[in-house]
């Protein structure tokens, strides 16, 4: 029975792209629903983006951000405003033409993201430098009309936060775009220990209406790239498209600066994709909907009486500091459930029998490693808190050491192009900083610059397309 | 300048409808949007919305339901598939025909509510008795096109929370159903301070497509009534429509039975008409986004920086504890600051100046009741939490009060008119239980009967109309 359950999982190796869907319908995540393109989010998935967004949303918060909330539809003028924008985005967008039994003058977009919108406030709202920096965030559903789409990764319709902030002076600007960008990789590699490259994307892969973007990009385990952040700093684009005036202290009415940052449910597929292997899902501790599992194990009735009363006495400790779920289903055998919570990934998973209750013990079993020991029941709290934290720092380096390998440095267009046709993977090469030069490699090998690495430093090189020579290195993948 | 502020609130009496607008913008709780019916929530309101969000939540996960997400999107053809339902929502729809730059084949509704979009999951989620009940809440924007709109109590789009439960039995889903408008009756009376009447609607009030629905009404300080939540109980309307079935303990294949209940942001319409007044806002404890606001007070730079050194020392240790923001702003007077946050509805204010840095005593204004009072530094912690408790109970108390006040017991029809047509209110009144008596009192009052009321016993009397014998007493009130 064991051996059935596990063998319905396809193997990384198998087909990647097959385990993940598979770990994400089996450990109930989520759901194809009947609108193409658009998932169910179910408890458990659910359960891992309230502590993303409990854990995100205080360091928001921690930096001096309020969350507000603004409409869904935005009228289609006002997605016109900025050109680029309006370019970028409309392609995409779902329109409302119809509502309450009329057609409308106007037709309304389902918000894609929400600057116009929020642009048409701020106007009003932002008069003198003293409403300045306006600081807020909100957290909402968007829409974007993809044409392929997979859960987590690409939908129809998505969760996220998106900032949008108004400042004085462009240098106010560029730090809150940076200052976002940190908060979004300290968020993703302590709480999700997804390791990021954090950088500035080209002219070609910006944000629709940036002055310039920055992302934070990850690499999962099938050699991809995803990009798991972005921070736009806007420059004063939306502020004159939508006449966002202040009174300066010199008494000169000016355009504001501003930024715009977002981070989505899509970082779930990053954390499936990074941290699972064969067995199914593995979560890092800080998000995991359940840290611990307590399985009673037992033969017959008098066991039982010992081994529950047992559970009882551990959960009541447990269950004041930890996430705990005790599994105390009679439908299933103790194997079939270890086999359950492992697909679901729970990180520590506790066997309770009547020998661990004899010898005041419990059996915890790792399920990043798999490792096993006991432990004596008077020191539990302290070594579980210790087994968490190093859990969470276990798979951060794992990965990081993932990506590690997986990182290449090149120079030559030939050995680039086979990487790419082949075990794919990051690469650092130079690049002329031309555009045409990116597009021309994206048509050739598939891999798109990633961003340029804020952390890189200028290095003499050749591009490595037209062998111009550069002193900008960057990051190269093939992407989700 | 301090009269000036207070006078730009219309006074209740002068015109409470003008008051209520005039506190929601004046207080930065909303604004009105470019888009018609559709607010913006600014931060300070949402605030309030995150404090509801959290206690809510917890009431209703500690009931045994967990959070999850289904898509905005509804087919035309899901909507349709409940007769009643449809009838009752398709005149409020809004209707998304394009998206990515083609007309979609079948439309689909922005979520009015999402029962059948869940139901299309449950359908086949559910195969057995060991799959029930499913306990599922989720939290999220829908989109009602209404003619007329007020901020927060009726608005194109609002944010809510709604629970879809299925069950094995009837008797399962009338319990759930009954326990969730006690949920909402704890959660609005304890921690919003606003006393509610839990009871039935009438057929001609309940949800369209269910069997019957519970409501909690408020009576609000213009006389007029609101509801605040629902509960109802679906029957097997949704699950035969929709092919929900699992396969029983007796072996035989059977519609679940299920339930659908909804609180929204217009709670904080309720909020704010049953506590506010001439001032402004007054906001419980539990749910204000500041508990304590800190005023210092000085006047040359000695004193300055003395007041700023012991405000900083009493926020140190308040700041543990309650929710605290400390007006440093140099810009206003210490006047127009006790204003502004008597108008916010801040519970607690301190006006910290060089006297209580001197005699380590904090000074002490309570918004409800607008009283002073001077405290020592050494038992500030226990005295400011009792002072909080003490209003909270104290403005469900004033509340409470108010509505007893207001509620007339009426066995004439010139009475129930007169009362309708003036002062207005609460009415408990005899009825037939006729639904065309009900329409005709509508159509010639105004009045609608809220509920029936679970709390009140049988009684004889004659229908407030027509004079037939009768043992149901109703609650009449004109609603929003």
């Amino acid at each position: 029975m064991e051996k059935k359950f596990v063998e319905s999982i396809t193997s990384q190796k198998e087909d990647f792209s097959k385990w993940y869907t598979d770990v994400i319908l089996k450990a109930k995540l989520a759901d194809y629903s009947p609108i193409k393109g658009c998932m169910v989010i179910r408890p458990y998935g659910y359960a891992i983006w309230e502590n993303i967004q409990r854990l995100l949303d205080e360091r928001i918060k921690n930096t001096g951000h309020e969350n507000a909330y603004f409409p869904l539809f935005i009228p289609k003028s006002f997605l016109e405003k900025e050109a680029e924008h309006v370019e970028g985005f409309s392609p995409e967008v779902a329109w409302v033409t119809k509502g309450g039994g009329e057609d409308l003058l106007e037709p309304f977009a389902v918000r894609p993201t929400s600057e116009s919108i929020i642009c048409s406030m701020y106007a009003q709202w932002i008069q003198s430098w003293r409403d300045l920096p306006v600081l807020i965030n909100q957290w909402a559903n968007v829409v974007r009309w993809e044409k392929e789409t997979r859960p987590f990764l690409r939908t129809t319709e998505f969760l996220w936060q998106e900032g949008h902030t108004a400042h004085r002076t462009k240098e106010e600007a560029e730090e809150e775009t940076l200052k976002m960008l940190s908060v979004y990789k300290d968020f993703v590699e302590e709480d999700l220990s997804i390791p990021v490259i954090a950088g500035k994307k080209t002219e070609n892969e910006k944000f629709a209406g940036a002055l310039h973007t920055y992302s934070i990009e990850v690499l999962l385990k099938d050699g991809r790239a995803l990009q798991a952040g972005t921070s736009h700093n806007l420059g004063q684009h939306f502020a004159k498209a939508f006449d966002i005036m202040f009174q300066d202290l010199d008494g000169e009415r000016k355009y504001v600066w501003q930024t715009s940052w977002g981070l989505s449910t899509r970082i779930i597929g990053a954390l499936i994709m990074t941290h699972g292997d064969d067995y199914g899902l593995v979560l890092p501790p800080k998000v995991a909907p359940y840290q611990i599992v307590i399985i009673p194990i037992w033969k017959n009735e008098s066991d039982k009486e010992k081994v529950y009363r047992y559970v009882d006495e551990i959960y009541e400790v447990l269950g004041r500091q930890f996430r705990v779920k005790v599994d105390n289903d009679e439908e299933h055998t103790p194997g079939w459930k270890f086999n359950e919570w492992e697909l679901r990934g729970v990180p520590i998973r506790l066997e309770i029998g009547p020998k661990e209750a004899e010898k005041d013990e419990i059996f915890v079993a790792r399920r990043d490693l798999r490792t096993k020991t006991s432990i004596k029941r008077e020191i539990m709290v302290e070594e579980i808190s210790n087994l968490l934290k190093d859990i969470q720092k276990s798979l951060f380096d794992k990965a990081m050491k993932f990506r590690e390998e997986r990182t290449y440095e090149v120079e030559d267009f030939n050995t680039f192009k086979d990487i790419m046709d082949t075990k794919r993977g990051f690469v650092k090469a130079s690049w002329c900083g031309d555009g045409d030069c990116e597009l021309k490699i994206k048509e050739l090998t598939g891999a798109t610059i990633r961003n340029i690495p804020i952390d890189w430093e200028e290095e003499d090189g050749k591009c490595i397309l037209c062998g111009k020579k550069t002193k900008i290195k960057v990051l190269f993948a093939k992407a989700y």
